[in-house]
C-alpha cells in the first residue's frame, strides 16, 4: 500500500488515522420507532413490552418478528489475523470490525455490530457463538487465523440455526468464483473442463477448493499449492497434515495433485494452466513472469494479495495473459468481497435463514457474474464495482431462492418478491443517511482530502 | 397493569405487541462518518484502517479513542427473570433490553445494544463479560434471576475493567435513595437517623441496604424483611443463608435485626418506623394499611411494585404517610430508573471509567435529588419525570467527576466541561433523531392511539 500511497501522493494511512480519531468510530444507534413524547416508552419498555416478550416465550423464532434480531448480525473476530497485521488481537480488530459494520448497513441495509471478543481457543469460541446465537440473526466471521477457521466454521454452521459465514472464506471465494465464471466465458473456455491452479493454501483458497468442487470442477482439475509446493497424496509431510491440517489432506487425497508430481512448485504447476488464482503473499515477484508465459494460450491469471498483488498486472499481460484480476481498487477487475457479504446477508436475513450452505455462494456468484454481463464484459470488466448498487438486491434475491430451495427458510419469499423488498431496505438506509448528511448532522471533514487522489 | 389498562381504556399490551410488529424493532445501526463516495470506504476500511489498528495493536485503551467502543455498551440478560414473566429465556428478554437500549440513547446518547445469550451458569455467564470486553465501553447488566445477579455483579466489578452496572440493583437503589433524600427534606428527618424497613430482600432493596450504608446510614437502622420475616442473627435459616444466600447473611449479622425480635414479620417492623421501601410482590394489600397507620408520624412509603404497588397510594395517604412515591407513572412520584441509568453511563463512558463505585452511584441520587428540589419538591414532587431532560447531563456531570476522584477515570474532566459535553451529546441525538421523524423516514404508525390516553 505504500507504493499506492507513494504513487498517488496521498498517505491513506495517517488520513484514515485522523478521520477516526475525529469521528470516534463509524457507526451508531438510532430509535427507528416513534418517540413523540417520553411517555411513548410505555409502550417500547414496560408495561407494554411484555406483551412481545410473553408472545416470544411461547415461541421462541417470533423474536425475529418483534425485535431488530431479523436484522441484527454480529461481525465477530480473535483479532488473531487482523489484516496484514497479525495477531493484533480483539480491540485492533475493533476498526476493521466496525468497517465492516459500516458496509453491511450501507450496502446490504443490515444492522452489524462489532464484536471482538478474547476466545482464541477454538472450542471457547464455537461456545461463545452458541450462548449469543439467540441477539443475532446472522453472524459474520472475520479475521481469524489457520487453519483454526475452518473448524470454527465447519462447527458452528452445525451447531447454530441462524447464518454463519466467515467472509474471508466463502466471502473471497464467492466472488473470486463470479470473476472466474466471466474470465472463462471472455477466453472461451468450459471452467469446469479447465486446468485450475490455486496458488496459497489459506482460507480464501481452501474455501474456493470447496466451492469450485460444488460448482462442478472435478478435484483431478484442481492443483493446490502451499509454501512446500503442490498438495499430493505422496508428500513426505501427509501424515502430519492429516493430523494437523485435515483440510490440506482431504484435498491432497482427493485432488491427487491434479497430476502434477510431489514437490511440484509453482513454476511447474503453471506450465499449461488454464487459470492461477493467487491468494498468498504480497508481491511483486511472487509469481513471476516467465511461469506465466508457460500457462496456457489466453491464461486467467487472479493475483489476490494486499496490498500488492503477486505480479503486477501488467507483467501478466505481457507474459500472455489474456485476464487479470486484483484486490486492489486502483486496478480494473477488483476482486472485491463487498460486492457478496452486505447482499449475501441481506437475503439470508429477509428469508430468516438458518444456514448458508455452498450452493448459496455459488448462486450469489452467478448473481454477480450475470449483472456483469449484462452492463457487457470485457478485458477489463468482469466484475461489477461496489458503486454499481443496483448488484446488491440481485444478489439478495438469488442467495433467498436458493435458501429457500434448500429448506433453510424461515419464511420463504419469491425472487421478485426479495428483489423489490432488498431494493427498499437498501434504499431508505441510503435516504436516512443522505438527510443525516445534507443537514449537517454528519459533521464534515476536519481535513479537506481530495476524494478523487483517494481512487 | 391490568388494572391500569382497563382504568384507562387502552389495551397497552396488544397496542406494544402491534407496534412492535409493525417496526421490526425499535433500533437500527446507522453511519456516523462521511461516505460521498463508495470508494471513502478506503479509509474506513483496507487500507486506511490499518492505521488505526496498527494503533491499538500498541495500546489497546487507544481503541476508545479510534473506534465507537467509547460509547457503546451492551445491554446483558440471561432471560432468567424479565419483568413480571420470570424464566422467559434469552429471545424473549430481547425486546426488553432493546426498549433499554432505545432509553439508553434516546435519554443518554449511549449507543446501546441487546446482548442475550443462553449462559444461565454463573461462571459462564462471568466468562461471557470478560470474553467480550474488548467490544465495550460498559456493561448494563438487566433480569437476571436472584441471588445469581449479586454475584454476578460483585465478580463481574473485580474483573471487568470497564463500568458493569446491574440496573435492577444499582439504579433502583440509586433513584430510591434520590427519592428517600427529598421525601426526608420534607418531613424534615435526618435519613442517617430514620428507621428504615426494607420490604422485600431481591434485587433493589439488597442494593439499596448497601447504597445507604455507604451514604452515611448506621446498620442497626436498617431493618430488612423477606417473606420469613426480619434477617436476623437468630433466624432458624441462618445457617442455610450463609451458604445459599450470603447476601442476607451478611446483612441480618451487620443490621442485627435493627432491634426487631427474629421471626417479626412487616406488622411488627412497620411499627414505629420512618421510612418503608417495598420492593417486593404486587399489590394491592400486600401492605396493609394498618400497618402503616402505626409508622411514625409523617411516615415515608416507597411501594415499588410493578404494576400494582404493595399498598395504593391513597390508602398509606388515609393511614397517615406523608410521602408516598411508586414505580408508577401515572401516580404522583415515580420511582424511575431511566432518570439514573442513561445519565450514569453517559458520565461515565465520557471519562472512560473503569468502575462504577457506590460513591458514584450515591452522586448521581444526589444530583437527581438537587434538580427536583431547584425545581421545588413538595409532597407529589420529589423526583423530577423523565421528561424533564436537563436533569440527565447534571447527573452525567456528577458522576463523572466523582469517577475521577476515586481514580477510575482514563480520562479526567471538570463537572463544567462534563456538563457541556454530555448537554451536547444527548442533543446531536435528538437532532437527529427529530431530522429523521420530521422528514417521515421514520414511518408514522400503523395504528392512530391517541398518545395521550397512555400516560
Amino acid at each position: 500500500m505504500l507504493v499506492l500511497s507513494e504513487k498517488k501522493g496521498v498517505d491513506w494511512y495517517s488520513l484514515s488515522l485522523k478521520l477516526h480519531e475525529f469521528y470516534e468510530g463509524k457507526i451508531e444507534t438510532i430509535p427507528k420507532v416513534p418517540v413523540r413524547r417520553l411517555n411513548d416508552f410505555a409502550i417500547w419498555y414496560t408495561p407494554g413490552v411484555a406483551e412481545p416478550s410473553r408472545q416470544i416465550s411461547k415461541e421462541p423464532d417470533r423474536s425475529f418478528e418483534y425485535t431488530s434480531r431479523w436484522n441484527m448480525i454480529a461481525v465477530v473476530s480473535d483479532g488473531t489475523r487482523v489484516l496484514g497485521l497479525g495477531k493484533v488481537g480483539p480491540e485492533a480488530a475493533y476498526p476493521v470490525m466496525e468497517g465492516k459494520a459500516l458496509i453491511f448497513k450501507f450496502l446490504g441495509g443490515v444492522d452489524a455490530i462489532p464484536l471482538v471478543h478474547r476466545a482464541r481457543d477454538p472450542e471457547k469460541f464455537l461456545e461463545l457463538l452458541e450462548l449469543i446465537e439467540p441477539s443475532f440473526g446472522g453472524i459474520n466471521l472475520e479475521d481469524i487465523e489457520s487453519p483454526k477457521c475452518f473448524h470454527i466454521l465447519e462447527e458452528a454452521r452445525k451447531r447454530l440455526s441462524i447464518p454463519v459465514w466467515h467472509d474471508d472464506q466463502q466471502g473471497t471465494a464467492s466472488v473470486t468464483l463470479a470473476g472466474l465464471i466471466n474470465a472463462s466465458i471472455l477466453t472461451k473456455r468450459n471452467l469446469r473442463k479447465s486446468k485450475i491452479i490455486l496458488f496459497g493454501a489459506g482460507a480464501a483458497n481452501i474455501a474456493l477448493y470447496r466451492i469450485l468442487r460444488s460448482y462442478g470442477v472435478p478435484a483431478e482439475n484442481i492443483a493446490v499449492l502451499d509454501s512446500k509446493g503442490v498438495l499430493h497424496p505422496d508428500r513426505e509431510d501427509i501424515d502430519k497434515l492429516m493430523i494437523n491440517h485435515p483440510w490440506k489432506y482431504k484435498i491432497a487425497i482427493e485432488t491427487k495433485g491434479a497430476g502434477l508430481k510431489p514437490g511440484t512448485g509453482p513454476a511447474g504447476a503453471l506450465e499449461g494452466a488454464d487459470v492461477v488464482v493467487a491468494a498468498s503473499k504480497p508481491g511483486p515477484g511472487t509469481i513471476k513472469k516467465e511461469w506465466v508465459a508457460k500457462m496456457a494460450k489466453d491464461a486467467i491469471v487472479f493475483a489476490e494479495a494486499n496490498p500488492v498483488p503477486e505480479i503486477w498486472p501488467w507483467e501478466a499481460k505481457e507474459a500472455g495473459a489474456k485476464i487479470v484480476a486484483t484486490g486492489r481498487s486502483d486496478f480494473p477487475n477488483q476482486v472485491n468481497n463487498s460486492l457478496i457479504f452486505p447482499a449475501m446477508f441481506r437475503g439470508v436475513l429477509d428469508v430468516r435463514a438458518k444456514s448458508i450452505v455452498d450452493d448459496m455462494a455459488i448462486a450469489a456468484a452467478e448473481a454477480v457474474a450475470e449483472f456483469a454481463r449484462i452492463k457487457g464484459i470485457h478485458e477489463d470488466y468482469i466484475l461489477p464495482t461496489m458503486e454499481e448498487w443496483e448488484v446488491f438486491p440481485r444478489v439478495a434475491a438469488a442467495v433467498a431462492v436458493k435458501a429457500v430451495e434448500h429448506g433453510l427458510a424461515r419464511r420463504p419469499t419469491t425472487y421478485d418478491e426479495e428483489l423489490e423488498r432488498a431494493k427498499k431496505i437498501i434504499g431508505k438506509v441510503r435516504e436516512k443517511y443522505l438527510k443525516l448528511w445534507e443537514t449537517g448532522l454528519i459533521s464534515k471533514p476536519p481535513v479537506d482530502y481530495d476524494e478523487n487522489r483517494l481512487r
